[in-house]
């Protein structure tokens, strides 16, 4: 299918009258279509214009470099109006090619232009300044995301019912058999309050005369561990389990975390939601078996799980497969990822490590030994099968004071107890990654996504990190606080593991949550339960998650199979499934990649969709014509 | 246990100082208490303040007496304080009794006090006004209701703790096993969406040759059935269903009513919905035994179903009951209620009756007749023990212009093709249901409680009726417009069930409903479905609701819990079932009356929501001392 283009006639006044050919595809019913004539650049000096678009365009160039270097996702139109921009008129970066043949090696002609930036020492440091830059590009990216939003409400209003007639055609399939992945979820919180309650009163009718714990160097019977906390399984109910998040855990993600602790008992934790202990995990593996059972049986629902690797020590994942394979903790309705937790300052200061690089060392190392040779650690080689990506987690709002940069400390010198900052982290995670990546693709083993937590809280400069490091992200609140990261998400479409119900408990009040405003926009978002046993109510964490978004955000059903389908193409579901789930032509993108059998979605909203993000990559090339 | 009183020393002035005295009770943990010294009735003068006690008080006698009347039910501390009142000040009312020995028949001491009003001939009728009294009442009231919200917030910012302490410690009892009652729900959406759509395809499976319609004359199976629909269940989804509310039924009565039509047609609601068709009612009949089988496996969840008396025809309750014992609709966990739809214009239309008295005489008739000769109709007799009320349904925005008074035409008389009001509708139900109770309670047999929906737009006089004539309502979400029916709403604790869901879809946006501020403002509101058909998306839309509502406007445990008891009170549950669920004092008001082993309401919420009443109470026999 080709690219739908925009004719402009670049002038040089800010308003530039545009037309759309309307593409034509197979199998897309006829809908009306908002076009816009003139105007598109009003309100910014077509200098500005171009040079946003400069700046847009780099950035892209970036993030499609470090995606590929990592083997991770960038989307196949984008590059390939990246790639018109550079035949037309760039050159992607200013790389240390030799001269081609017939080149004349001293010609001034082919230097490159004038950047504009200011160059000053600072802390014996050149930094750059450029003051227009992020001022215009703030207001052009502000403008174009306005403009995103009243097109949707637009197209919305006129072919809502077109949308809905091509649903209503469509035999078989409705919101509920739709696969639908959660695409953001803790292992140690998968289970909802319910059911962790259930499991704890079961295993104490079953085991109190078991030995499950040692209490202070004295093995103990699970009867002794409940009589030493002064409490009887029989007693317990959900409001003395106490783990889910109310009131008092809003801004205050110390006091969330405290939830973990059932009845406020890190024994408990210990005992039923760690893969390590007195009885290797067993409870915590049961428990997550169960969930797993729960998906199956409702059969179109996933999960993506995170289990903690520390690097606190070398054995952690030694450890962590042992209980994995011991376990059979498998499920095809799950798929595994490992979080990482930025507490490096709490391990350094316990003396547990005596740097930084210790603890990358720590997480890192044992894979790459296991990707070299694997039959040296067969069970680490046997779960790093079914790990699919890195996450890193922890509460992002915590400043760490310091600033990331070329002067910073390498890993193996940052000895100080104070944490890095989340971009240092970031940057080591995914530099890792990307190289234990190049190996194993190498090899035909799987490779990892990095999907780190980010835009929960904390600075903007965490959506930065992100936007050039991970493939997706879980939460990206705010990119409401930054038109320009906010647009270039929308131009990379890369996705957002979204969980309002979280949020309403830590951070921000449900109908504030911006979820609709991004879909609405063209971000890629997806509905994911974060942590159903401190959130949720019901037996069905997901569909409770996707039901309060559709009655607070009146969704309609192309909405919410759109937010499904896009759960199924942030997740780490394998090609098969993808393909059994979305269709054979997934990977190819806008309408032809849509199976509206498969997904529900009307290809309508495919079209829609895909025509608008043409639209807006094409005023960068347009924006880049005069260069 | 005392009620507890306000000491004031009545001044000119408006402020007014006042000492509580801490009531002290059994089994109410010690808990801070939220005093006011002076000025609760700053910002109205002393006689405003005694004007509208005044006003409150007769509002309060007249409700008092339409409740006795019924015998429906008014709350024993409200009739101790109108007692106390009465004792110290006051003659309940104006009634033509004999005088009393002693008495001087002619003394003119007695005569009643100048009410103020003003006495005009209207369109032949005189009209009496008081432009002052409805003025300051709103005022004074609007003043309490604040008081009454700002209260609650400090209230529960003092004692959140020590309530949640209260819930943790008692053994065996959360939010999941508290009883709670579905209050207002329909039996013709009473299943969900997907449920629906199941027994569709199911009953399509097995019984696709059996005759099961009659289309224009001729006897149909179910295969020729759907063939002339030109569909087949195999391919239905609950998107081509289409008995789910979307954007578009928001403000739109009309378009929701039409969702009650399976795929639009209402063949098929004749068919699943209905218990008069070819096949009497079989399919609605399983379908409601389904729900029931559902809620009977949930064990704590109760559900009060609506059928449908139109009252077009006499034998309407014979084919009903016939229905009822046929397929034997009885589970444990419902409770029956007759709706009776405002729809005399339609039918008086097409000339099925020759006045409104007809249609009265249809609804209310057979079941007089039941009542003195139980023989003589069996199966109505015994349908009529499992009918615990009467609805009034309808949308309340359509206006009938025609405002009830004395002069209206009699329902002989009403022959027209227009509507009556709702005012109109009410009051004839209420006398025929207060009647019909008087009779049967004479029998020892149950009585009827009248539960209209009311509220839910339209004039706010719809609720002016209800508080004279209803035990409790539906909706309720006009009591925004006007405080002083809020007030008097709070001071009768008439019970509200609450359908925000519903609302949302309809009449109002989720996080606009006034369901929390009711809430804290001591109003006794319950959580209800409305029509899961139509607004839920879970298979527990009772816990979907309550889910909802919890995380939208962050309920506490004992919010929910508190909101469940209200639930078990307002409903029709049998005596024994409330002391079963509520504990054996449930009919004392006040902690007293918790149980919270069975309830989890914690005694300090319990002894807030007392103490705040009785002061309100005491506040109106203090403005009436001076009488």
């Amino acid at each position: 299918m080709a690219v739908p283009t925009v004719a402009s006639q670049a002038a040089a006044t800010p308003v530039v009258s545009v037309e759309v050919d309307t593409p034509t595809y197979l199998e897309v019913p006829d809908f009306q279509r908002v076009a816009v004539i003139g105007d598109y650049a009003a309100g910014v000096t077509m200098d500005d214009f171009e040079l946003a678009c400069r700046g847009l365009y780099r950035a892209l160039t970036i993030r499609e470099k470090y995606m590929r270097l990592a083997f991770q996702r960038f989307p196949r139109t984008a590059s390939q109006y990246l790639r018109q921009i550079e035949g037309e008129s760039f050159r992607p970066e200013e790389q240390l090619d030799p001269p081609k043949e017939g080149e004349d090696p001293f010609d001034v002609k082919n230097l490159p232009k004038n950047l504009g930036y200011v160059a000053r020492m600072k802390d014996a440091l050149i930094t750059l300044s450029n003051t227009n830059s992020p001022h215009f590009c703030n207001t052009y990216t502000h403008r174009r995301l306005k403009f995103l939003m009243s097109k949707f409400n637009v197209h919305e209003m006129l072919n809502e019912m077109e949308e809905m007639k091509e649903v209503k055609k469509n035999p078989h399939r409705d919101f509920y058999n739709c696969r639908k992945v959660d695409t953001h979820i803790h292992a140690a919180a998968c289970m909802n309050q319910k059911h962790l309650l259930r499991f704890i009163k079961k295993s104490y009718r079953v085991d109190a005369e078991r030995v499950v714990h040692n209490l202070k160097g004295k093995e103990v019977t699970m009867k002794e561990l409940f009589q030493s906390l002064n409490l009887h399984p029989y007693d317990l109910t959900v409001d003395s389990l106490d783990v889910h998040a109310g009131r008092q855990t809003f801004q205050r993600f110390d006091k969330f975390n405290a939830k973990y602790n059932p009845v406020g008992a890190s024994e408990l934790r210990d005992l039923y939601l760690k893969t390590e202990n007195h009885i290797n995990g067993e409870y915590f593996a049961t428990i997550i078996k169960e969930v797993a059972n729960d998906l199956e049986e409702a059969k179109y629902q996933y999960a993506e799980p995170r289990l903690s690797i520390y690097g606190c020590n070398a054995n952690e994942w030694n450890k962590l497969s042992n209980w994995f394979v011991r376990h059979r903790v498998y499920s095809p309705n799950l798929k595994w990822m490992i979080q990482v937790p930025r507490i490096y300052d709490i391990f350094r200061g316990r003396n547990f490590v005596p740097h930084f690089g210790k603890m990358l060392e720590n997480i890192f190392l044992p894979v790459f030994q296991a990707t070299i040779d694997p039959q040296s650690s067969p069970e680490l080689s046997i779960f790093l099968k079914h790990v699919t990506g890195f996450d890193s987690v922890d509460d992002e709002s915590k400043h760490s004071g310091h600033m990331f940069s070329t002067k910073s400390p390498k890993p193996e010198e940052w000895d100080i107890a104070k944490n890095p900052s989340y971009t240092y982290y970031i940057y080591y995670m995914y530099a890792n990654i990307a190289a234990l990546n190049q190996l194993r693709k190498q090899r035909g083993m799987n490779t990892f996504m990095f999907r780190p937590h980010c835009g929960e809280a904390g600075a903007i400069t965490h959506l930065l990190a992100a936007f050039m490091t991970a493939d997706n992200i879980s939460h990206g609140l705010n990119l409401k606080k930054s038109p320009v990261l906010q647009y270039l998400y929308v131009l990379s479409q890369i996705p957002i593991a979204m969980s309002p119900l979280s949020n309403n408990s830590l951070f921000l009040e449900y109908a504030k949550n911006p979820l609709l405003e991004f879909h609405k926009k063209g971000l890629v978002v997806s509905l994911s339960t974060d942590d159903p046993m401190q959130f949720h109510y019901t037996k069905e964490p997901l569909m409770e998650e996707y039901a309060i978004a559709a009655q607070v955000f009146k969704l309609s059903t192309c909405d919410m199979c759109e937010i499904a389908r896009n759960s199924v193409l942030q997740s780490a579901l394998s090609d098969e499934e993808k393909r059994h789930f979305l269709g054979k032509d997934y990977l190819k993108e806008g309408p032809e990649g849509n199976d509206i059998r498969k997904t529900n979605v009307p290809q309508i909203r495919m079209a829609y969709r895909y025509e608008t993000l043409c639209y807006e990559l094409n005023l960068i090339k347009e924006g880049l014509k005069s260069e």
